[in-house]
C-alpha cells in the first residue's frame, strides 16, 4: 500500500443482499474493524451475482483504491464468482491451490464428509494468490496485488467473516507505515436520545477539541457514545473529554465497552452476594429474559414471575383482590403488592415489578396506551413511579424493561431515583 | 422511464453507515418494496457525506439507470448534501420550495415548535423538483428527471422512509407501461435450515418451473420460503409448487406472510378458549416474552414462571427435592414436575417446561452444553424429550424457546411430535 492511510473500498456481492431478503451487516463489521486502525472506508458498491458488473466494479476499484475488500461469492455454487472475477481483473489463470485443497480436506475430515466436486470448486483460485485462513468454514479467503491495489476476498457468512477479520486486521496493522495509535473508548448510556445528547454537548462543551472524535450509536434500549483519538499524545485530551461527558451525563452512563444494563445489575448484585426477582405484567418476561441472556446470571437471579392476568397476580403473587378491584391492575398499589409478593416467594433481596398498557389496545382516557407503573427495591426500600411512554408495543416493552433494570442499578449505586428520562415521561 | 422494467440503482449517503456505527436496513426495505412491482435493484453505492464523491456517483448513475433512489442527506445540518448534489447534477439552482415550507410550518405547528433556520434549510431544494410527501418527519422527499433518469430523494430515518415508500411504490406502479401482476407468497417455517431446504427441493422437485421464483430468507428462529410469479397466468403453476412444497416440508410450515410461531400458538389456543403457561429454566423468560410480544396475548397466556434456581423449582413449582437430588435439574423427571407445577398453579390447559445447559459454562461429560429437556402438553398428555443443540447461548435460548412453542403447535394441530429437527438433535 502506497499511503500511510490506504484508500479503502468495499465490493459486496450476492443476490440475497440486492433483493433485500438479507440485511447486510458484513460491511458494518468490516468498517468497524478497520476503524480500529484509523482506516476509513470511503466507498462501497453492492451488486448481484452478475459477472460483467462484478468485473467492471472490481477493475475500477483496483485502479482507484489502495485496498479493496470483496465480500461474498466464495461458496461452492456456480453463482459464486469471486475467484473467477479476481483472476480476470488480475489477468491470471484459475488453478487449484494446494493450500486451499489441504484446508478443504481437513475441514471435511473433521466432519466425516467426503470432499465432493462442489466443495472442490472452492480451491480453484487465481494463480499466485495468497490464502487467508478461514478458521470456521470450508471456503478460504484469498488475496492478491493488482498493480498498486491489494485485493482481499472474504466469505459472506457473517461468522466466517468475523473470524477472518482478526487475521486481516493484524496483517494490515503490520503493513502500515505508521504506528497504530488509534484508541476508541465506548461509553454505554441509558435514557438519553442521540439528538438531545448532541445538543447537550454542543451547548455545554462548545470548545470540544478537534483531536477527539465524537460519535453516537443509537440503539434500543442503550445508546453508545464513542470517543476516539488517532494519536497516543491525545489520550490526556480524551480523558478530559471523558470527564466532562461524565459530568454532563452523569448517572446515565452505565459502563464502558459493550456493557449491558442487565450485566451491570448482575455484577453489582454479585459483588454484594444479593439477588433480584421480577414480577412482570406488560413486559411479559422480557426483564427475566434480558437477565438470563447473560452467562452466569444464575448467581444473582433465581426466580421471575410473569403474572399477565389479574387472577394470577392474586393467586401466584398474593396481590389483594381489594387492590385489583379498587385501583385496577395498572396502579401503584398493585405493583407494590406484586413486588412484595415476588420478594416473599423468591427470598430475593430486590424486586422489579411492572404493570402497564403496552398497546395497541387496552388504553382508556384515564390510562392511555403507554401508561405504566413500576415498583423497585427491597422490602423496606420499595419505590414506585408512574410513567407514560407511548411508543410501539415492542419498543415500549424494551424501554420499560430496561428502565426497571436501570432503577435497580441506581438504587444499588445510590444514584438519583428521578433521572431525566423519568421527568420527561411523567404520566398526567 | 423508457423501459417496461426500469433499471434501478440506489445511492446511499451518510458517515454513520460508512463507519459501521449504523447497519443499513433502508436499502433492503427499498429493494423489498420495489420487488412487489417486479423491479429489481441491480447496483447500490454507498458513500459518506462527501460532496465531490456524491456528485460523481449521482451523475454516473443518472447516465446509466432509468431510476435512481437516493437515501439519506435530507436533514437540517451542513452534512446533509442531497439537495445541493441533485441541483448540481441536474444543472439547476437551489431555491426555497413553497410546498416544502408549508409542510415544515404545519409540522412545527403540530409540535408547538418555532420554525428555525436549520429546519428551513430542509425547504431549499433543486428548482423545478416535485415534492414527495413525508407523513411523519420534517424533511420532505423530492424528485426530478435528469435526462432519461428519474431521481427520487428519500430520508435516512427508517420510519420516514417506510412511510414514504408507499407513495413511491404507487407512483411507480402507475407509471409502469405494464400491468403489475407480481405476486409474492411467503411461507414461514420452523426447524428447517436454508441449505437442507434447498437440497430437499433440488432432490425432490427437479422439474421446478422457471416462472416460479424460489427464495429463502434464513432467520432465527424461523426461515421464510418465498414463491414469486410475475404474471397472473402463472398463479396456477405457483399453486402447484406450493402444494409440492407443503407436501415436502409438511408440518414444518407454520403459516403465511409474517406469521410468527408464538402468534400461531396463541391463535390456536384462542380458537379453543384454552390457555398456555410456561415453566422456564435455561430459556429464562424468553418463551413468555415471545408470547407477550404479540398484541392480545392475554387471551391465552395468563402466567409464566422463571425458575432459574433449584430451590425455586421446588418452592414455586413444587418440584420434588427427590427428583432434583436424584436426577439433577436437567432431567426428564424435573421438567415433567415443572410442567405439572405450572399447570397446577396457573390453571392453564397446556404448559411448556424447559431445563437445560445454555452455556458457555455448566456443561459436564454426561450433560454437555446444549443439552436440554423439554416437557409440553396438558395434565394428561404431557410429552418429554431430550435434545442436544450446542450453539452459542443466545441462539440456543431462541431455538429452544421456539421448539417449545412448536411442540404445542404440533400438539394442538395433531401433528407429528418427532419432527425432523428433533431427530437431528437427539442427545446421546
Amino acid at each position: 500500500m502506497r499511503n500511510q492511510t490506504p484508500r479503502v473500498q468495499l465490493l459486496l456481492t450476492g443476490n440475497e443482499i440486492m433483493s433485500g431478503d438479507t440485511v447486510d451487516s458484513n460491511s458494518a463489521l468490516i468498517a468497524k474493524r478497520l476503524d480500529e486502525l484509523a482506516i476509513p472506508v470511503y466507498r462501497k458498491v453492492t451488486v448481484g451475482d452478475d459477472p460483467g458488473l462484478l468485473k467492471r466494479e472490481l477493475a475500477s476499484m483496483a485502479a482507484n483504491a489502495d485496498l479493496v475488500i470483496v465480500n461474498g461469492g466464495l461458496g461452492p455454487t456456480i453463482d459464486d464468482l469471486t475467484a473467477e472475477i479476481l483472476a480476470a481483473v488480475a489477468g491470471v489463470q484459475l488453478a487449484e491451490h494446494p493450500q486451499a485443497v489441504a484446508h478443504l480436506e481437513t475441514w471435511c475430515a473433521a466432519r466425516n464428509l467426503k470432499l465432493n466436486a462442489a466443495n472442490r470448486k472452492q480451491a480453484i483460485l487465481p494463480a499466485g494468490c495468497l490464502i487467508v485462513d478461514n478458521p470456521i468454514g470450508s471456503a478460504v479467503g484469498f488475496e492478491m496485488q493488482v498493480s498498486d491495489c491489494r485485493i482481499i476476498c472474504t466469505p459472506g457468512v457473517p461468522s466466517e467473516l468475523r473470524a477472518m477479520m482478526d487475521t486481516i486486521v493484524h496483517s494490515l496493522a503490520a503493513q502500515l507505515q505508521r504506528p497504530v495509535e488509534r484508541d476508541i473508548l465506548r461509553l454505554q448510556t441509558f435514557g438519553l436520545g442521540e439528538s438531545s445528547a448532541q445538543q447537550l454537548i454542543s451547548d455545554h462543551l462548545p470548545d470540544w477539541p478537534a483531536e477527539v472524535e465524537l460519535g453516537f450509536r443509537a440503539g434500543a434500549p442503550q445508546m453508545e457514545i464513542k470517543l476516539s483519538v488517532n494519536r497516543r499524545a491525545d489520550l490526556p485530551a480524551r480523558q478530559r473529554c471523558r470527564e466532562r461527558i461524565e459530568h454532563l451525563f452523569g448517572d446515565h452512563i452505565i459502563g464502558e465497552g459493550d456493557s449491558l444494563l442487565a450485566e451491570r445489575v448482575l455484577d453489582l448484585l454479585r459483588q454484594r452476594s444479593q439477588t433480584l426477582t421480577t414480577a412482570e405484567s406488560c413486559t411479559g418476561g422480557l426483564i427475566a429474559s434480558m437477565l438470563t441472556s447473560i452467562p452466569g446470571s444464575s448467581d444473582a437471579f433465581h426466580a421471575g414471575f410473569v403474572t399477565y392476568a389479574n387472577h394470577i397476580k392474586h393467586s401466584v403473587l398474593g396481590v389483594s383482590e381489594a387492590a385489583l378491584g379498587e385501583h385496577g391492575a395498572v396502579s401503584e398499589e398493585v405493583v407494590r403488592e406484586m413486588a412484595l409478593g415476588a420478594l416473599d416467594r423468591s427470598g430475593a433481596d430486590y424486586a422489579i415489578a411492572v404493570s402497564g398498557i403496552a398497546g395497541p389496545g387496552g388504553g382508556t382516557d384515564d390510562k392511555p396506551v403507554g401508561t405504566v407503573w413500576l415498583a423497585w427495591g427491597g422490602r423496606d426500600t420499595l419505590l414506585t413511579r408512574c410513567l407514560c411512554w407511548p411508543v410501539e408495543r415492542s419498543l415500549f416493552q424494551t424501554m420499560i424493561a430496561a428502565a426497571g433494570l436501570d432503577m435497580i442499578r441506581r438504587m444499588l449505586l445510590g444514584l438519583d431515583s428521578e433521572p431525566r428520562y423519568f421527568r420527561q415521561r411523567k404520566a398526567r
